[in-house]
């Protein structure tokens, strides 16, 4: 049985609702393990692999979970979203599933691939300049306009439960074969899928110590978690981990964090290409950039993995063929 | 219940005793559905995922249910196969778990990449060329030398029923959410995995069609089935989809599918390779050009889909980077 929740934002009978909710819609993605890449890593790994859910990443997850209870009166007004792409995909995607109207702002610079897929989905898209423009004051109009409601990425209970899920699913599974993670390393932007699955995971198995990975110069989460209090990014810092280039940890998800999480780890953009390479040819899994830092922290040697059990989040896989070419360029390190 | 048998070389039963043989061992691939990919195709798609089997390809099935089949007294003396690469890995993988040392001829213009890996499974590797040497003969005379067991690539019952294995659980878990598929396509080479699949499919359901998919000049099993008798291909003819470019049907396999199946298609290298970047964008799975032929025929409308549920055979991920970047410079067609 699960053990007494770590914070009060959200508990493991949140996550459990919201597996509820989307059992039947979201798709119970597999765990991954390759016996070549473990000999080469010295560990055992196991990686979820996210990138099979619908719309290729997590966000579906969070994104049904909370549009799933938007009360029957203000559905026809429909959500607005604001997102870099994976967020604005499962929004669009569980809107439509719900039979409600989406509009999307998305960053003009997000990858194209993003923007149509958000598109397919049947969501209106707004382009907006990440730079200049506050995706947050034009989300705000949006929704006074219509009467609409704003879907947060990150910073909103429902969500963190409906990302919780991937991990609590990861954690059966693996309980299911005896097989208990010593460690569990996830991607972070915002926060919301590592505030959920660090819930659901310390839930399940307190012993198991858990890290947040981020791209060099977006460690927000890293710093907050040392400072104690939430630190925002350099505004001039750039990855090409287009998912996670949140400006500072949410303020409810890092409330969870700080108490749920062992430490936060960075890598830099290169580490993460090279993981996307290791995945295609160990895990024959597409993974983005932001998907694959995780991966990437165990395969550049950011913790001691020698001998242990780790559970890794690949947590999308929407890349452009430009960038996944990039990464296929890369010499593989073993 | 499954019906009758469709042929005596292998029946439903030693696809199912197939099955017990590498349960627990052999990953069960799950199925992949793209309702974005549905949507364009206008029929209701499930892809088995093949590449995230051991090995990256459905061979470790047959192999590792061959190679558990040899008699004690002479697994010391171990195994030799002959294999552009996917067979090479499953029976190098094969023969590793179970104890077996392996010998394994590869054609030295195979995939770096199926090479490196055949190798890391720690078996030998020994070149030859495809257009100059005989692999039969070599193979026969590195059994004679060492007394091991030949394990052939696909004209084996042992080898048809492992492959057979893949069809069973995709069947399986189909009818568990009430799906029958009106068509079935699997890629097929010398033969074995469609053998297989194709008496699986039949003895689960019977009104299903089975379509073998080949590229275009390695099309011998679909001039076979017009002609009623093997026909060998022409031997100038090349493809990229080095996995199937088998010379002729196997003796055993086509007295299976001659019984079997529908009718056999054939599609260009370009549709192969049109298929690998669908399946980079909608499925996020890494496929090789041979794996993907035979979604590569629904997607380049060689069946008329429209309104079907259409199972289909993605049966191998060892693709190469730069073969890869081909596939990813496609232009997609929706």
């Amino acid at each position: 049985m699960p053990s007494s929740p770590v914070s009060e934002i959200i508990t493991y009978s949140d996550i459990e609702a919201a597996a509820k909710a989307i059992d039947g819609v979201a798709v119970k993605t597999p765990l991954l393990e390759s016996p070549l890449l473990n000999a080469a890593l010295g560990c055992r790994l196991r990686v979820k692999a996210e990138p099979l859910q619908i719309t290729g990443s997590f966000k579906f997850r969070g994104a049904y979970n909370a549009i799933s209870r938007i009360p029957e009166a203000r559905r026809a007004s429909g959500v607005v979203a604001f997102s870099s792409g994976n967020h604005a995909q499962g929004v669009a995607a569980a809107a439509s599933m719900l039979g409600l109207p989406a509009a999307i702002l998305m960053p003009a610079d997000a990858p194209k691939t993003k923007v149509r897929l958000t598109k397919d989905w049947g969501a209106e898209v707004i382009l907006f300049d990440r730079f200049t423009q506050s995706r947050e004051e034009m989300g705000a109009k949006l929704c006074a306009d219509r009467g609409a409601t704003l879907i947060k990425p990150y910073d909103d209970p429902l969500i963190m439960a409906g990302q919780g899920t991937l991990a609590r699913e990861a954690m059966q599974a693996c309980q299911a074969d005896g097989w208990t993670p010593d460690m569990f390393l996830s991607p972070a932007g915002g926060g919301g899928l590592i505030a959920g699955c660090s819930t659901a995971v310390k839930a399940l198995s307190p012993a198991t110590d858990v890290y947040s990975v981020e791209p060099a110069g977006f460690d927000d989460t890293a710093k907050s978690l040392v400072k104690g209090g939430r630190v925002a990014n350099d505004p001039k810092a750039r990855s090409i981990c287009d998912a996670l280039l949140a400006p500072e940890p949410g303020d409810l998800t890092f409330q969870v964090n700080r108490r749920t999480l062992t430490a936060g780890l960075a890598v830099t953009d290169e580490e993460a290409l090279t993981a996307m390479a290791v995945a295609f040819r160990y895990l024959k899994l597409v993974v983005e950039p932001g998907g694959a830092v995780a991966l990437a922290a165990v395969i550049s040697g950011k913790l001691d993995v020698k001998g242990k059990r780790v559970l890794v989040v690949a947590s999308g896989g929407n890349a452009d063929a430009d960038v996944y070419e990039q990464a296929l360029a890369r010499p593989l390190p073993f």
